[in-house]
């Protein structure tokens, strides 16, 4: 058995999320249909991590192992492969081979997020499923003051979808950095840290923008991270304007 | 009567191009459907250019003409009512009134395209659509010396799509001027002019690659500039790359 590192980079907008479903049309059963037939054996890859419907990632990583028996392929012939036969919103970055004990999930010692906002006041046509449209202006400096609050290692409670708590032993977590920056009408929110609950990037960055526009206060903030309270934090903003971004191993 | 100009910006992706057509589905179709409920009344809009299926356009003109006894909707109310009703890949930018005498084609003196080239060396799933994918570097310093060539006032039949040619009195036009910047791993080529044959700014830019490549020398374009041959110019790139950037009036 061989063990293969891949880097993908994929636009979410037409799939199910990352996660293979009963009724597939996922980013996961797309890749592994595809890898089925270039390594001549069935095949489960295993994912550095879910993302929902609709986000994308700029650099996911997922391993697989095979048997080499099977398939004689080489490491440039499989992105060339897979680019070949993947629809055009996957795109085979990386693949290298790697020791057997790596996995993808439980070796990662950190991600980064992205997430984007078009401030365009107009509708702009050509950012549509890839930024979050919000055609007004955003306070960078009130937003820095408040992620400040929510950097370090704090019971983010308050910025996980309800549902996805049951099921956690802890929802304590580490945000190493966030970082915002401008760039025409584009405003860019990179997020890293040790791990992520679900939802949580979307919310911290919609805590942000609640905090721009007065509906939250620097105390409020404080007193999500403090206390989990989820209605001292913002909404859960679109899918649309988030990306994976990097994994740490 | 009233005469309002209107600047619309659309991802052309989804649409059989801007005409109208007997199938629908165009940007005309789709405007005029929506204009035609805000004003109560069956109307005819004058666009400033055809696009074809799948050019997108950053700043599209055009002039609509209307009773005004049947609507007494203003043109914030328009621009308002317009961005609800029409899909999320058209969108008004700008509406103004103008004389009776304004017609969005006839009185353009000129045009500004873009086309956009992504020479990143892996597919990027985020630019689908919206660049030719070329991955492969691109030599600017020879294209710009072609683009020299081409500049001016010139017979363009080499850069016009043969069934075109027929239906025209002449195939002389003016090129202002070509600018090709570099941006990231993006090319951008500006190319204005007072008036455009059909492919011109495709196969324009399609010369300027294949000058870089080495299949045609500064000869050649020399050549297609002046005996109109076209196999001395170079192929006519995808649409997904070209975007109408700006009408001069």
């Amino acid at each position: 058995m061989r063990n293969l590192k891949f880097i993908i980079s994929y636009k979410g907008t037409a799939y199910n999320g990352y996660q293979s479903q009963p009724g597939g049309n996922t980013i996961q059963d797309t890749v592994e249909k595809v890898l089925r037939s270039l390594l001549n054996q069935s095949v489960t890859i295993n994912g550095c991590s879910r993302t929902d419907a609709g986000v994308h990632a700029i650099e996911f990583v997922f391993n697989v192992k095979y048997d080499e028996v099977l398939s004689s392929i080489g490491t440039d012939g499989l992105i060339r492969g897979m680019n070949g036969l993947l629809p055009s919103d996957i795109s085979v970055v990386g693949c290298e081979y790697v020791s057997d004990a790596f996995h993808a999930r439980f070796d990662a010692k950190g991600k980064e997020y992205l997430y984007i906002v078009d401030c365009s006041r107009v509708r702009n046509v050509f950012s549509q499923g890839l930024a979050l449209s919000y055609p007004y202006e955003l306070n960078i400096e009130k937003m820095t003051e408040a992620a400040e609050i929510i950097k370090g290692k704090h019971d983010f409670a308050a910025f996980c979808k309800a549902e996805a708590k049951e099921h956690l032993k802890s929802t304590v977590r580490t945000v190493y950095d966030i970082r915002i920056e401008k760039e025409g009408g584009f405003i860019r929110f990179y997020i890293s840290g040790d791990g992520f609950l679900h939802n949580m990037v979307r919310i911290i960055v919609g805590t942000l923008i609640f905090v721009s526009e007065g509906k939250r206060s620097l105390d409020d903030v404080k007193s999500a991270v403090k206390d989990g309270k989820r209605d001292m934090a913002g909404k859960t903003l679109e899918p649309c304007g988030l990306y994976l971004n990097k994994v740490f191993y």
